[in-house]
Formats: structure tokens, C-alpha cells, sequence
């Protein structure tokens, strides 16, 4: 059995089910026999009854097939299936059960003929057991996303993407493609990575002079901001830093968004809060598909999880819900130090003391977030001193400038975004200040200033961190089926 | 005047009007004044009336502002507004037109009061006059996309985007996000971009082997169908190619999809067509949105075009219905190879004899696609010999691998695929014989067909090349904001 995979006007094509398809149908009249290809995800024999578990990826929910034992042949052709194979399925038929978490499962009456191996597995098929920890599997590479904690968040991550994509389009945003190879190397910092060709590793060959990977794209958005008005990119970014946390990877991707005509941070802000609530709300009204029913959550270490798998369920739900429905906190950089003194001072120390006019610490925005406010946040307008070159100076006296960070519970920073500098004297003289543009390579950014220049403002977020911010895994290494961080994990 | 950008259940947030919306609004109840920022197109002034025309990227039609003359100051107020500058209005007054073409304008009466200049031009400002050539435009790379020509490029493509986006979506394939840096050299092709650190220049440094930006990210993409049955990217691609012509770029983003259980290339190639007829299909659907009314296409040097406005458009509308409309012809490639001899020997010599075995060059492909058959065309089962190692391999004595192009008139290949070879000992065979994998660096790849492997296959699409030929212009540098060629295009 095939299914049209789409309605269109001149052409049919076919294209084989899918588990994803079969739950798609469960209100409606069924036809005949089906056919099914996927992975065994286990398999149970009872007395006269076997229950094969079928995943193919396209959805949170195994498929449930039934084969009576009614011969001994049949019984031996089902003990020779193993966990991880590959089949074929023909001739089942469709039963509904009358179970709400699995209204349906599929009947087979002739296993030898109607289940087809098209996949071994090795004697050795490491995923075999129950639980396993994170650490393992990111050790498999090539098979890790058979699990379905794994190609849970994989799933999650697409659709937060397609739920970006429609919000953005909705209020007039144009995707855009930045460029990754620049010779922007943001004043010499270290952690850039350089780019040449095989053939010549004198890297000023190519291009004609030192190229590197873009850290991010929001110079260029900037320009093309002024032509657009509003455009954003979800777009690979890359930093050679050495950090090897749970919350840095070498290869990242950022949405980054740039819109003009907005005056002021609260409007920059709110509409941060809008976008991301926007997006939360669109994962809650699909959470029964984004979220398996058998959710098991695995540990970086060996412990299964103490709760219960209604309880983790519920717990990202909760988390979700409670994003969209509360009013986000906003509080100046100013003070949110005070509050962090208060802190320091009268009931516990931090690592770092909290001084006006150096960065926060993760720890200081852990606790801003999670503990003080318990609640995302914005901390707004931060001394100049402490942000990049190119962020709109306040008109008030402090020395800060009009830029927020969103910080949430457990993860810190997910979010930071600033209006740009749109006044060219006072652009030129901060980058003078900063030693910056000695030789003229950033005179094309001030120049936008001049032509038709218009007060314009952006953010990025890092897209790993939210989803997994989102999925309630505290290691980003997960959000991305490849990752790459400092500490040597080029497999392939 | 501001309005709420998406209806949310919790929050409302405020954002400026965008042109897109006044435009969304011509069939809906006006509310008192409006409130418009923008960039002056164009300015015309008559004895009593002057015509303002704005626009802000967000959509294909500018804003026509209709300012009645009344005072000297009037006069002198408008005869200061320059094309470029940035203003900022305010107090207009909507009134139809009862024009199709352009069912609205906005009413000013007070300029000195209502028309804010918020962002000036230098006297120099480029783009002054109405037709001017690409290649000068590319010379703008901080301007250029405020021509109407080449911003519709830039939204017809982030559309497109969202249109797979979208298709995909219903058809169950995840997205996913494959790597760029990659330790794959593609057996040492002389074509890669090398990656490196600023502190060590010595590249095995800081990931401990050799890294190199992806050319290609199907064999990542192999795994995650293998877990996921079906998924697809939209991701940039790298070759330090020395090709300086309009159909290469050194970046470009590729989208590539990979799906498993399917049996015959013609599977394939009948998804491929309904993929893209879907797409083009949305296009049609919206061309009011993309295409601008005053369609006039530049050109690589100073002749204008010789059609006149309209006949552009619909030249344009004509491809876009012809592509959905009509069936598209499948040729396998020893047929091919029949017609083109046929061509060469009895009507006109190509510049390369057509010659089994060899692969096709881009004249065969554009007379195959552009003369013989004026349609797309798949071109499928390829020599083995031509075609890379992982190519299944046909069943029938002729040697060839079941693979395809898509031709299309004018632009040759813009799609290839194949299934994938699924016998594990029929491609270690292969890759044996090609002098693959001497030091076991692929074993990862050839392991996939132990461990629950399954039929496969996938294609992937340039997409500047489907964007340019989309749009009907035959420079894909104009589809990707900031070209990167051989040709040292790296301004910053």
C-alpha cells in the first residue's frame, strides 16, 4: 500500500507509509492491507502471541505489531529477529485497541511471509539495553539517533525550525544567507578559525587575503537589514574556543535577526518575548508529537532518572506552559548588580564578586534566572565597556548602552541582542577608542551609516541551547547530530 | 500607528508597519492616520502635487505618497528629498485609487510636519540611475539589494525556503543540521577549503586530524536517514573550485534530502518532480508577491532589456506554469548519449563528441534539456565509471549505476541523486577498486550496511542555481547576498 504524500494539481507520485502516517490516520476509515518498513525497536514472545515494537524515526510512537504463534515455525522465526534489524512488513491488518496511548496496533497473520529481513545487525549491536547513559551513545555516532531520546530532540529541533520559519514570514521578515567565509576577523581575536585551500596553505592565496569562518553574521545582517527592513538567518556559526562545557560547541548555528526602524531596547524585548513565546506555544499545542509517551530522559552518568516517565513528561510540559503564560521579568544591568551584591553579601558568596562594569558570570545569571526571579529575564543596558564596539550608547549618564541579554533558568545566557550604533561620528570615535578599523577594513560597515542609515536593532539566540533549553537536556552536544567542540570530535 | 504582528494568545507586542501590510490591508476597514518608515525610491514633482514613492524591502510594490503642493515651503521641503534617503512619516491619510495596479496611496498634507528625514545620502549616492548593469551592482555590495530587481531575489528566495520547509514538513522528513567541519577528504580531491586555527596554522592542532569544510553532507545525511527514514538539510557546501562562471560559486547552500525503503530510481525521480512542481507551484500561487509589477530584469551589460515590462513578467509566469503543468521526460543515459550522436554527426558538432562512458557536458545538457525535449529532463542510469563510488549499482549488464541529473533548459544540471548502494560487499568491491578507504577512514560509512541497513537514496539541489533559474536570471552570484568565487569577491 502506497498513499499520495502530498495533494497537488497535475502529478501524483508515491511514496512509501510511514509510522508518522499511520497515527495521522487513526480517525479514519481504514483501507485494506498495509505495508510497513522500519527498525525493530524490541520484541516480546509470549505463549501464542508476540509483540513486535516497529520504529522508522518519523515519529515520537512506536508501532505496535501482533503476531500470533500458531506454528513452531512460527515461533522460531520470531526468535531469530533481533533489536536494530531492518523490515519489511506486508499484509497487516489495522485493529483498533481502544487504548488512548495506543489506539491501534497492526495484526500479522503469516510472520514467514509476511515479515521480510531486509536489515541484519552484527552480533554485537550495542544498543541493546534499556538504559544507557549519554556518554555512550555520543560514543556511537552513526547509531545514537535510533533512540528515541535522541531523535526526539532531532524531531524538536525541526519543528521549532519550521515554526520560525512561519513566524518570521508572517510578520515580514526575509530569510536571508549571510556569508560563512569572511575576512572579517572581528579585531584579531583568537578564537577564529582560518580557511585556505589544499593546494596552497598560504591562505591569502585563494581569495586574495586571510579568510576566516564568520563567529557571527549580524554585520552583514546590518547591511542587509537596510535594504530589507527586517530579515533574520539561522545560519552555522564558528568559534575555536577552548572551552569544553556542556554549553559550547565549535560548530554552532545562530538565529540571528536584525530589524530597522525600532528606538528602543523595550521594543527590541518585547519582541524577543513575543517571538520565543510564540514558538513555546506552537510546541505545546503539538507536545503529544514532539514528546514520546514513554519518555525516558538519559543521565550523562549510569543512574536512570529518579522520576517517573509521566512525571519527566510532565515536567517539560510544565516548563513549556509556564513560559508562555508568564510575563518575563526585565530588570537594568544596574541593577541586577545591586541585587546581586545583596546577595553576596548578606547570604552566600559567589565565586566571583558581582562589580558594576564587569561581565556577568554564568553563576550570577544562573541565580538571576533560576533563583532570584525564577523566571526567564531580561537584564538590560550594560556599561559600555563591556559590550562589542558596535551597540547603541544611552543617552543617560551611566555609560551604558542599549542591549539586553535573556537569561533563563539553569542555562544562563540564551539571547543577546543590542540596538546598533546609528550615529556615525559617535560609531567612529567608539571604534577609534577601541583602537579599531586602523587600516580601513570595517569602513564599509560605517559607511551604512551614511547611506539612507536608519535606527535599527537585532539579537541572536543560539540554536542548540534552545532546543535544548526546551527539551530539558543540559548538554547541547545533543541538539546537533554532529557535534564539534574543542575536544577532538572530528569521527568523520 | 502600530499594530499587533501575530495573534498570541498572552502577549501582545508592537512593531512598526511594514509596506507588506499596508498592502495586506487594501480589502480591510481603515483606522485613523498612519505612521510609515521607508527609503525614498523615487520622487516626482509636478506644479501642485509631488509623487513620493517609498519603500522598506518587505515587499515587491513601493508605497506611493501623494503630497499636495500648497505653500513655497512645500515646494522647497520636497525639492531637498533625495532618492535613498531614510524617512520617517507620519499623519498620512489612506485613500483608494480604484487603480488595480496600485489600489492605494497614502496623503500627506503637512510635509515640513509629517516627513522626518531620519537618515541622509551622501551627494555620491550611487543608485541614481534607473537601469544599471549587475556586475556595477555587484561592485555595491553594501547598496545593491535596494534595487527592486534584486531584493525580489532575495525574498523569492527565502519564500522558496519556506515553501520545502513546509513540504518536507508534511511529508515526515525531519530537518536536520549535518556538519561543516568535516575530516571526510573526499579521497584528496584537489577542490577543498582547509581548515585551521589562528594560534597553530598546523591544522591537526585543535581537532586532532585534518579538517576541511564539507562538500557535500549526504554521506552525514546516510546515517540520519538510517535512523530517521527521511530527512533533509538546506546547508552551505564549499569547493575551491577555480570555475570563474555564473553557474559556480566557492559557497553555496545545497539542499540535499535522503530517504530510506525506497527500490527503483524512479521512485526518485517522480519525488524529485512532485518536490519541485509543489514548490514552483506555491510560486505561481503568490507571483503577485514575488514578481514586482514594474518587472524590469538588468542585464550583465548596458543594454536594457528589449521586452518591454510586461512582457518580462510574463515571460517569467510562463516558466513557472509550464514547469507545473506539463509531464517532465526520464531518459536513461545510454539514450541519451544515441540523440546526441545523432546531433552531432547529422546537424551540428559539439565542441565534445558524445561518447558513451563520458560524462555529459554542459552544451549536451542544455541541448538536451533547452532544444530537444524544451522541458526538464531526468537523465538517469548513468556509466559506473562516471559516477561516484556509493552509487547503486545496476542489476543489468550494461554497467551502469542507478543515478540521475535533472536538466533544465538554460541552466543544465541543477539535480542529482541516486539510490545508495546497500550491499555491503558489493561496496567494499568498489571502493576497493577505486583505491577507497586504505587506512579504514570510511569504515564508519561501509559499517552503516551492517547494522540495520536499509534500500536508500537521496538527491540534493543547488539552490542559488534553482533560485537564479527560477527568477530567469542566469547569474546565480545575485542569489546568495555576498558572492564568494575564485575571483577574490571577498570585500569583507
Amino acid at each position: 500500500m502506497f498513499r499520495a504524500c502530498y495533494p497537488l494539481k497535475s502529478v501524483r507520485f508515491y511514496c512509501p507509509l510511514t509510522v508518522k502516517s499511520l497515527y495521522e490516520q487513526v480517525h479514519h476509515a481504514r483501507h485494506g492491507p498495509i505495508s510497513i518498513d522500519g527498525w525493530i525497536k524490541s520484541i516480546r514472545l509470549l505463549k501464542r502471541i508476540a509483540f513486535l515494537d516497529l520504529q522508522d524515526g518519523t515519529s515520537v510512537n512506536p508501532l505496535r505489531i501482533v503476531v500470533p504463534l500458531i506454528s513452531n515455525d512460527d515461533v522460531q522465526f520470531l526468535k531469530n529477529l533481533k533489536t536494530g534489524q531492518t523490515l519489511s512488513i506486508s499484509n497487516a491488518i489495522w485493529q483498533d485497541t481502544n487504548n488512548r496511548e495506543q489506539p491501534f496496533e497492526l495484526q500479522i497473520k503469516n510472520p514467514a511471509e509476511s515479515i521480510k529481513l531486509i536489515g541484519p545487525v552484527s552480533e554485537n549491536y550495542p544498543l541493546q539495553k534499556k538504559f544507557q547513559t549519554l556518554p555512550y551513545l555520543r560514543s556511537l555516532p552513526t547509531l545514537k539517533y535510533r533512540t528515541s531520546y535522541l531523535s526526539a530532540i532531532l524531531r524538536l529541533r525541526s519543528f521549532v525550525e519550521s515554526q520560525f520559519m512561519l513566524y518570521f514570514q508572517a510578520n515580514h521578515f526575509t530569510k536571508v544567507s549571510p556569508p560563512i567565509l569572511t575576512s572579517n576577523d572581528c579585531e584579531g581575536a583568537g578564537e577564529l578559525f582560518q580557511v585556505s585551500t589544499n593546494q596552497a596553505l598560504n591562505s591569502s592565496s585563494y581569495f586574495g587575503k586571510p579568510t576566516y569562518l564568520t563567529v557571527s553574521t549580524q554585520l552583514h545582517l546590518e547591511i542587509l537589514s537596510l535594504s530589507l527592513s527586517r530579515c533574520w538567518t539561522l545560519s552555522p556559526c564558528f568559534r575555536a574556543e577552548k572551552s569544553d562545557t556542556p554549553r559550547h560547541l565549535s560548530e554552532f548555528w545562530m538565529l540571528e535577526v536584525e530589524m530597522c526602524f525600532i528606538n528602543s531596547i523595550h521594543e527590541l524585548t518585547s519582541f524577543v518575548e513575543a517571538t520565543i513565546k510564540q514558538i513555546i506555544s506552537a510546541c505545546v499545542d503539538n507536545q503529544s508529537e514532539l514528546l514520546p509517551k514513554q519518555f525516558v530522559s538519559l543521565q550523562e552518568d549510569d543512574t536512570s532518572s529518579t522520576l517517573s516517565v509521566d512525571q519527566e513528561k510532565q515536567q517539560i510540559e510544565r516548563r513549556w506552559q509556564n513560559l508562555v503564560n508568564k510575563k518575563w521579568q526585565t530588570i537594568a544591568y544596574t541593577q541586577a548588580i545591586d541585587i546581586l551584591k545583596k546577595h553576596h553579601n548578606e547570604v552566600r558568596h559567589f565565586k566571583y564578586e558581582p562589580t558594576w562594569g564587569q561581565p556577568l558570570q554564568t553563576e550570577h545569571e544562573k541565580f538571576l534566572a533560576g533563583e532570584y526571579f525564577k523566571s526567564p529575564v531580561f537584564v538590560t543596558d550594560y556599561p559600555r565597556a563591556c559590550k562589542a564596539f558596535y551597540m547603541k550608547q544611552n543617552s543617560t549618564p551611566d555609560d551604558t548602552v542599549a542591549c539586553f541579554d535573556l537569561l533563563v533558568p539553569e542555562m544562563g545566557e540564551i539571547v543577546g541582542g543590542s540596538l546598533r550604533e546609528d550615529n556615525y561620528d559617535k560609531l567612529c570615535k567608539e571604534m577609534k577608542e577601541r583602537g579599531m578599523n586602523k587600516s580601513g577594513e570595517l569602513d564599509w560597515y560605517v559607511s551604512l551609516r551614511k547611506e539612507g542609515g536608519a535606527p535599527h536593532g537585532g539579537f541572536g539566540l543560539g540554536f542548540e541551547r534552545f532546543v535544548s533549553y526546551l527539551y530539558g537536556n543540559h548538554n547541547i552536544r545533543d541538539a546537533i547530530p554532529f557535534h564539534r567542540t574543542s575536544a577532538g570530535t572530528i569521527d568523520f
